[in-house]
Protein backbone atom coordinates (compact mmCIF):
# COMPACT_ATOMS: atom_id res chain seq x y z
CA UNK A 1 0.00 0.00 0.00
CA UNK A 2 1.00 3.45 -0.20
CA UNK A 3 1.69 5.41 3.08
CA UNK A 4 1.07 9.07 3.27
CA UNK A 5 2.38 9.95 6.57
CA UNK A 6 2.79 13.54 7.47
CA UNK A 7 4.27 15.10 10.47
CA UNK A 8 3.76 18.72 12.26
CA UNK A 9 6.22 19.52 15.31
CA UNK A 10 8.87 22.14 15.57
CA UNK A 11 11.35 20.44 17.98
CA UNK A 12 12.72 17.46 16.17
CA UNK A 13 13.74 15.42 19.75
CA UNK A 14 9.94 15.91 20.56
CA UNK A 15 8.06 12.88 21.20
CA UNK A 16 6.18 13.42 18.13
CA UNK A 17 9.24 12.87 16.22
CA UNK A 18 9.83 9.64 18.03
CA UNK A 19 6.01 8.68 16.97
CA UNK A 20 6.42 9.43 13.41
CA UNK A 21 10.27 7.88 13.57
CA UNK A 22 8.25 4.67 14.47
CA UNK A 23 5.08 5.13 12.00
CA UNK A 24 7.90 4.77 8.93
CA UNK A 25 10.14 1.87 10.84
CA UNK A 26 6.74 -0.26 11.07
CA UNK A 27 5.44 0.85 7.31
CA UNK A 28 8.94 0.00 5.75
CA UNK A 29 9.21 -3.56 8.12
CA UNK A 30 5.44 -3.94 6.77
CA UNK A 31 6.36 -3.24 2.67
CA UNK A 32 4.53 -0.29 2.20
CA UNK A 33 5.79 2.58 -0.28
CA UNK A 34 5.76 5.60 2.40
CA UNK A 35 5.67 9.01 1.07
CA UNK A 36 6.78 10.95 4.44
CA UNK A 37 6.37 15.16 5.12
CA UNK A 38 7.80 16.53 7.99
CA UNK A 39 6.16 20.02 7.34
CA UNK A 40 8.17 21.98 9.45
CA UNK A 41 11.50 20.88 8.41
CA UNK A 42 10.09 21.74 4.92
CA UNK A 43 8.99 24.92 5.89
CA UNK A 44 5.30 23.89 3.95
CA UNK A 45 4.55 27.31 2.74
CA UNK A 46 0.68 27.22 4.55
CA UNK A 47 -1.11 30.51 3.05
CA UNK A 48 -4.28 29.63 1.14
CA UNK A 49 -4.46 32.59 -1.07
CA UNK A 50 -7.90 33.62 -2.49
CA UNK A 51 -6.52 33.03 -6.30
CA UNK A 52 -5.70 29.36 -4.93
CA UNK A 53 -9.27 28.59 -4.32
CA UNK A 54 -11.42 27.75 -7.13
CA UNK A 55 -11.65 24.92 -8.95
CA UNK A 56 -8.95 23.95 -11.49
CA UNK A 57 -6.75 26.81 -10.10
CA UNK A 58 -3.44 26.55 -11.41
CA UNK A 59 -1.28 25.24 -8.79
CA UNK A 60 3.02 25.56 -7.68
CA UNK A 61 4.64 22.61 -8.56
CA UNK A 62 5.02 21.91 -4.17
CA UNK A 63 1.54 21.83 -3.76
CA UNK A 64 0.77 19.46 -7.43
CA UNK A 65 3.07 16.71 -5.31
CA UNK A 66 1.46 17.19 -2.21
CA UNK A 67 -2.06 17.03 -4.13
CA UNK A 68 -0.73 13.95 -6.28
CA UNK A 69 0.32 12.22 -3.01
CA UNK A 70 -2.54 12.17 -0.88
CA UNK A 71 -4.93 11.17 -4.06
CA UNK A 72 -2.50 8.06 -4.49
CA UNK A 73 -2.32 7.36 -0.99
CA UNK A 74 -4.12 4.18 0.12
CA UNK A 75 -3.96 5.32 3.72
CA UNK A 76 -2.86 8.42 5.65
CA UNK A 77 -1.13 8.75 9.02
CA UNK A 78 -0.86 12.24 10.56
CA UNK A 79 0.81 13.22 13.69
CA UNK A 80 0.72 16.46 15.54
CA UNK A 81 0.63 18.00 19.02
CA UNK A 82 -2.47 19.10 20.42
CA UNK A 83 -2.21 23.03 20.23
CA UNK A 84 -5.53 24.71 21.63
CA UNK A 85 -7.83 22.05 19.83
CA UNK A 86 -5.98 22.20 16.79
CA UNK A 87 -2.99 21.49 15.01
CA UNK A 88 -0.25 23.65 14.43
CA UNK A 89 -0.31 26.66 12.00
CA UNK A 90 1.62 24.88 9.39
CA UNK A 91 -0.42 21.47 8.94
CA UNK A 92 -3.72 23.38 9.56
CA UNK A 93 -2.20 25.40 6.47
CA UNK A 94 -1.35 22.07 4.57
CA UNK A 95 -5.36 21.17 5.09
CA UNK A 96 -6.31 24.38 3.54
CA UNK A 97 -3.98 23.61 0.67
CA UNK A 98 -4.20 20.25 -0.42
CA UNK A 99 -7.65 18.87 0.69
CA UNK A 100 -8.64 20.64 -2.15
CA UNK A 101 -11.62 20.34 -4.06
CA UNK A 102 -11.22 18.46 -7.04
CA UNK A 103 -8.28 15.97 -5.25
CA UNK A 104 -10.31 15.14 -2.19
CA UNK A 105 -13.67 16.28 -2.59
CA UNK A 106 -16.11 17.28 -5.16
CA UNK A 107 -19.55 19.26 -5.06
CA UNK A 108 -22.07 17.51 -6.94
CA UNK A 109 -23.14 19.34 -10.34
CA UNK A 110 -25.67 22.29 -9.98
CA UNK A 111 -24.57 22.73 -6.24
CA UNK A 112 -23.14 26.10 -5.75
CA UNK A 113 -20.92 24.84 -2.99
CA UNK A 114 -23.34 24.42 0.06
CA UNK A 115 -24.57 21.25 -0.52
CA UNK A 116 -23.06 17.71 0.50
CA UNK A 117 -20.09 16.93 -1.01
CA UNK A 118 -18.82 13.91 -2.64
CA UNK A 119 -15.54 12.46 -1.28
CA UNK A 120 -12.80 11.18 -3.25
CA UNK A 121 -10.32 10.15 -1.40
CA UNK A 122 -9.26 6.32 -1.82
CA UNK A 123 -7.40 5.98 1.28
CA UNK A 124 -9.31 3.28 3.12
CA UNK A 125 -7.95 4.08 6.61
CA UNK A 126 -6.31 7.46 8.57
CA UNK A 127 -5.10 6.98 11.78
CA UNK A 128 -4.20 9.94 13.60
CA UNK A 129 -1.69 10.53 16.49
CA UNK A 130 -1.51 13.12 18.81
CA UNK A 131 -0.07 14.31 21.99
CA UNK A 132 -1.13 16.53 24.95
CA UNK A 133 -0.53 17.88 28.03
CA UNK A 134 -3.83 18.12 29.05
CA UNK A 135 -5.23 15.00 31.70
CA UNK A 136 -7.80 13.01 29.76
CA UNK A 137 -10.49 14.05 32.11
CA UNK A 138 -9.88 17.86 31.85
CA UNK A 139 -9.81 17.58 27.76
CA UNK A 140 -13.11 15.55 28.28
CA UNK A 141 -15.12 18.32 30.77
CA UNK A 142 -13.67 21.42 29.95
CA UNK A 143 -11.91 21.19 26.10
CA UNK A 144 -14.66 18.70 24.46
CA UNK A 145 -11.63 17.27 22.52
CA UNK A 146 -12.13 19.65 19.44
CA UNK A 147 -9.56 17.41 17.60
CA UNK A 148 -11.46 14.70 17.34
CA UNK A 149 -14.75 16.10 15.35
CA UNK A 150 -12.34 17.89 13.12
CA UNK A 151 -10.16 15.17 11.80
CA UNK A 152 -12.65 12.27 12.17
CA UNK A 153 -16.41 14.26 10.42
CA UNK A 154 -15.28 17.39 9.31
CA UNK A 155 -11.90 16.49 7.28
CA UNK A 156 -11.74 12.38 6.85
CA UNK A 157 -15.50 11.34 6.77
CA UNK A 158 -16.23 14.22 4.08
CA UNK A 159 -13.59 13.13 2.05
CA UNK A 160 -14.45 9.47 1.96
CA UNK A 161 -12.13 7.77 4.29
CA UNK A 162 -14.83 5.74 6.67
CA UNK A 163 -11.96 3.99 8.28
CA UNK A 164 -11.17 6.51 11.47
CA UNK A 165 -8.36 5.76 14.15
CA UNK A 166 -7.19 8.01 16.24
CA UNK A 167 -4.80 7.94 19.64
CA UNK A 168 -4.07 10.79 22.32
CA UNK A 169 -0.83 10.36 24.07
CA UNK A 170 -0.89 12.35 27.33
CA UNK A 171 0.75 13.90 29.19
CA UNK A 172 3.62 14.16 27.64
CA UNK A 173 5.07 16.93 29.94
CA UNK A 174 5.44 14.69 33.00
CA UNK A 175 5.80 11.46 31.58
CA UNK A 176 8.57 9.39 32.16
CA UNK A 177 11.12 7.30 29.27
CA UNK A 178 9.39 3.67 30.40
CA UNK A 179 6.02 5.39 29.75
CA UNK A 180 7.12 6.70 26.49
CA UNK A 181 8.17 3.54 25.65
CA UNK A 182 5.04 1.93 26.23
CA UNK A 183 3.38 4.66 24.34
CA UNK A 184 5.45 3.65 21.05
CA UNK A 185 5.20 -0.09 21.58
CA UNK A 186 1.52 1.09 20.98
CA UNK A 187 1.87 3.02 18.29
CA UNK A 188 3.27 0.21 16.46
CA UNK A 189 0.44 -2.22 17.29
CA UNK A 190 -1.57 0.58 15.82
CA UNK A 191 0.33 1.28 12.45
CA UNK A 192 0.52 -2.87 12.01
CA UNK A 193 -3.52 -3.04 12.72
CA UNK A 194 -3.88 -0.58 10.01
CA UNK A 195 -1.60 -1.51 7.94
CA UNK A 196 0.09 -4.99 8.40
CA UNK A 197 2.55 -6.88 6.16
CA UNK A 198 2.11 -7.16 2.44
CA UNK A 199 1.42 -11.13 1.76
CA UNK A 200 4.31 -12.23 -0.57
CA UNK B 1 -11.61 50.88 25.80
CA UNK B 2 -8.77 49.11 23.59
CA UNK B 3 -10.08 46.45 21.67
CA UNK B 4 -8.37 44.49 19.11
CA UNK B 5 -9.27 43.10 16.28
CA UNK B 6 -7.81 40.35 14.06
CA UNK B 7 -8.93 39.46 10.54
CA UNK B 8 -7.86 36.33 8.33
CA UNK B 9 -9.33 36.07 4.87
CA UNK B 10 -7.48 36.22 1.56
CA UNK B 11 -9.87 37.96 -0.88
CA UNK B 12 -10.44 41.84 -0.05
CA UNK B 13 -13.43 41.64 -1.68
CA UNK B 14 -14.79 38.78 0.68
CA UNK B 15 -18.21 39.45 3.26
CA UNK B 16 -15.41 38.45 5.77
CA UNK B 17 -13.53 41.72 4.64
CA UNK B 18 -17.19 43.73 4.82
CA UNK B 19 -17.71 42.80 8.53
CA UNK B 20 -14.42 44.01 9.47
CA UNK B 21 -15.09 47.08 7.96
CA UNK B 22 -18.13 47.29 9.70
CA UNK B 23 -16.49 46.26 13.48
CA UNK B 24 -14.51 48.68 12.27
CA UNK B 25 -17.36 51.26 11.92
CA UNK B 26 -18.98 51.20 15.20
CA UNK B 27 -15.77 51.22 17.44
CA UNK B 28 -14.63 53.92 15.75
CA UNK B 29 -18.33 55.30 15.88
CA UNK B 30 -18.16 54.49 19.57
CA UNK B 31 -14.82 56.07 20.19
CA UNK B 32 -12.66 53.15 21.43
CA UNK B 33 -8.81 52.84 20.68
CA UNK B 34 -8.82 50.18 17.79
CA UNK B 35 -5.98 47.46 17.11
CA UNK B 36 -6.36 46.13 13.69
CA UNK B 37 -4.68 43.39 12.17
CA UNK B 38 -5.34 41.90 8.93
CA UNK B 39 -3.05 39.02 9.26
CA UNK B 40 -3.19 37.81 5.31
CA UNK B 41 -1.80 41.32 4.23
CA UNK B 42 0.71 42.00 6.77
CA UNK B 43 1.48 38.47 6.06
CA UNK B 44 1.53 37.61 10.10
CA UNK B 45 4.50 34.41 10.27
CA UNK B 46 2.13 31.61 11.50
CA UNK B 47 5.61 29.28 12.23
CA UNK B 48 5.49 28.56 15.84
CA UNK B 49 9.38 27.45 16.58
CA UNK B 50 10.99 25.35 19.50
CA UNK B 51 12.80 28.36 20.26
CA UNK B 52 9.97 30.63 20.64
CA UNK B 53 7.98 27.75 22.95
CA UNK B 54 9.42 28.66 26.56
CA UNK B 55 8.28 31.13 29.07
CA UNK B 56 10.57 34.51 29.15
CA UNK B 57 11.74 33.24 25.31
CA UNK B 58 13.09 36.58 23.19
CA UNK B 59 10.54 37.22 20.87
CA UNK B 60 11.02 39.02 17.51
CA UNK B 61 9.42 43.04 17.65
CA UNK B 62 6.33 42.22 15.50
CA UNK B 63 5.64 39.35 18.03
CA UNK B 64 6.08 41.36 21.24
CA UNK B 65 4.42 44.28 19.45
CA UNK B 66 0.88 41.59 19.09
CA UNK B 67 1.84 40.57 22.64
CA UNK B 68 1.69 43.60 24.41
CA UNK B 69 -1.76 44.42 22.09
CA UNK B 70 -2.96 41.37 23.49
CA UNK B 71 -2.14 42.10 27.01
CA UNK B 72 -3.48 45.58 26.96
CA UNK B 73 -6.69 44.63 25.14
CA UNK B 74 -9.93 45.20 27.31
CA UNK B 75 -11.66 43.53 24.43
CA UNK B 76 -11.55 41.30 20.97
CA UNK B 77 -13.06 40.80 18.12
CA UNK B 78 -12.05 37.59 15.54
CA UNK B 79 -13.40 37.20 11.72
CA UNK B 80 -12.45 34.32 9.56
CA UNK B 81 -14.42 31.86 7.67
CA UNK B 82 -15.32 28.20 8.76
CA UNK B 83 -12.52 26.11 7.05
CA UNK B 84 -13.01 22.78 8.15
CA UNK B 85 -14.11 23.68 11.99
CA UNK B 86 -11.11 25.96 12.39
CA UNK B 87 -9.67 28.93 11.41
CA UNK B 88 -7.15 29.72 8.78
CA UNK B 89 -3.64 28.76 9.10
CA UNK B 90 -2.41 32.55 9.50
CA UNK B 91 -5.02 33.16 12.50
CA UNK B 92 -4.21 29.45 13.83
CA UNK B 93 -0.61 30.82 13.63
CA UNK B 94 -1.64 33.76 15.75
CA UNK B 95 -3.04 31.77 18.47
CA UNK B 96 -0.14 29.20 18.74
CA UNK B 97 2.54 32.42 18.72
CA UNK B 98 0.40 35.17 21.12
CA UNK B 99 -1.24 32.98 22.69
CA UNK B 100 1.51 32.33 24.74
CA UNK B 101 2.37 31.33 28.42
CA UNK B 102 3.41 34.55 30.15
CA UNK B 103 1.16 36.97 28.16
CA UNK B 104 -2.16 35.17 27.92
CA UNK B 105 -1.67 32.35 30.73
CA UNK B 106 0.60 31.27 33.39
CA UNK B 107 0.52 27.57 35.05
CA UNK B 108 0.69 28.28 39.08
CA UNK B 109 4.12 27.13 40.83
CA UNK B 110 5.17 24.33 40.90
CA UNK B 111 2.96 23.00 37.96
CA UNK B 112 5.15 21.04 35.20
CA UNK B 113 2.89 22.23 32.39
CA UNK B 114 -0.12 19.55 33.15
CA UNK B 115 -1.94 21.22 35.71
CA UNK B 116 -5.47 24.09 35.11
CA UNK B 117 -3.57 27.70 33.96
CA UNK B 118 -4.74 30.68 35.34
CA UNK B 119 -5.59 33.27 32.56
CA UNK B 120 -3.94 36.57 32.01
CA UNK B 121 -6.05 38.42 29.69
CA UNK B 122 -7.94 41.42 31.24
CA UNK B 123 -10.44 41.69 28.23
CA UNK B 124 -13.71 41.22 29.23
CA UNK B 125 -15.29 40.48 26.16
CA UNK B 126 -14.35 38.06 23.27
CA UNK B 127 -16.87 38.19 19.89
CA UNK B 128 -15.94 35.80 17.37
CA UNK B 129 -17.67 36.29 14.30
CA UNK B 130 -17.87 33.56 11.46
CA UNK B 131 -18.83 32.76 7.77
CA UNK B 132 -19.81 29.34 6.71
CA UNK B 133 -21.19 27.73 4.02
CA UNK B 134 -22.37 24.65 5.57
CA UNK B 135 -25.77 25.09 6.45
CA UNK B 136 -26.96 24.91 10.17
CA UNK B 137 -28.60 21.98 10.72
CA UNK B 138 -25.46 19.67 9.46
CA UNK B 139 -23.15 21.57 10.80
CA UNK B 140 -24.79 20.55 14.44
CA UNK B 141 -25.67 17.30 13.35
CA UNK B 142 -22.69 16.20 11.26
CA UNK B 143 -19.64 18.61 12.37
CA UNK B 144 -20.60 19.41 15.67
CA UNK B 145 -19.41 22.91 15.47
CA UNK B 146 -15.75 22.23 16.80
CA UNK B 147 -15.02 26.23 16.10
CA UNK B 148 -17.57 27.00 19.78
CA UNK B 149 -15.18 24.47 21.95
CA UNK B 150 -12.17 25.84 20.41
CA UNK B 151 -12.85 29.33 20.90
CA UNK B 152 -14.69 29.65 23.79
CA UNK B 153 -13.44 26.60 25.91
CA UNK B 154 -9.58 26.01 24.66
CA UNK B 155 -8.93 29.51 23.97
CA UNK B 156 -10.76 32.13 25.90
CA UNK B 157 -12.12 31.08 29.30
CA UNK B 158 -8.64 29.46 29.94
CA UNK B 159 -7.12 32.66 29.53
CA UNK B 160 -9.54 34.61 31.37
CA UNK B 161 -12.48 36.04 29.45
CA UNK B 162 -15.53 35.03 30.15
CA UNK B 163 -18.26 36.86 27.95
CA UNK B 164 -17.72 35.02 24.85
CA UNK B 165 -20.04 35.94 21.77
CA UNK B 166 -19.73 34.29 18.18
CA UNK B 167 -21.86 34.43 15.44
CA UNK B 168 -21.57 32.46 12.79
CA UNK B 169 -23.09 33.88 9.35
CA UNK B 170 -24.66 31.55 6.93
CA UNK B 171 -24.86 30.04 4.08
CA UNK B 172 -22.30 32.94 2.34
CA UNK B 173 -21.88 31.39 -0.92
CA UNK B 174 -25.60 31.35 -1.79
CA UNK B 175 -26.79 34.61 -0.22
CA UNK B 176 -27.95 37.96 -1.77
CA UNK B 177 -27.10 41.47 -1.32
CA UNK B 178 -29.98 42.08 1.13
CA UNK B 179 -29.46 39.07 2.86
CA UNK B 180 -25.79 40.26 3.34
CA UNK B 181 -26.79 43.76 4.54
CA UNK B 182 -29.04 42.34 7.18
CA UNK B 183 -26.18 40.28 8.43
CA UNK B 184 -23.72 43.50 8.53
CA UNK B 185 -26.35 45.11 10.58
CA UNK B 186 -26.54 42.71 12.84
CA UNK B 187 -22.57 42.97 13.40
CA UNK B 188 -23.41 46.36 14.28
CA UNK B 189 -25.80 45.37 16.83
CA UNK B 190 -23.56 42.88 18.09
CA UNK B 191 -20.48 45.35 18.18
CA UNK B 192 -22.50 47.82 20.02
CA UNK B 193 -23.53 45.36 22.20
CA UNK B 194 -20.05 44.16 23.56
CA UNK B 195 -18.42 47.79 23.21
CA UNK B 196 -21.36 50.94 23.71
CA UNK B 197 -20.18 53.75 22.93
CA UNK B 198 -17.83 55.62 25.59
CA UNK B 199 -20.03 58.19 27.86
CA UNK B 200 -18.64 61.61 27.46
Amino acid sequence: MKVLVVLAHPDPASFNHAIARKVLDVLLMNDHEVVFHDLYRERFDPFLWAEEIPVGAVLDPVLERHCTELQEADGIVIVHPNWWGQPPAVLKGWVDRVIRPGVAYRFLEGDSGEGIPLGLLKARVALVLNTANTPEERERNVFGDPLERTWKDCIFDLCGVRDFRRRMFRVIVTSTPEQRRQWLSEVVELVDGCFPAVEQ
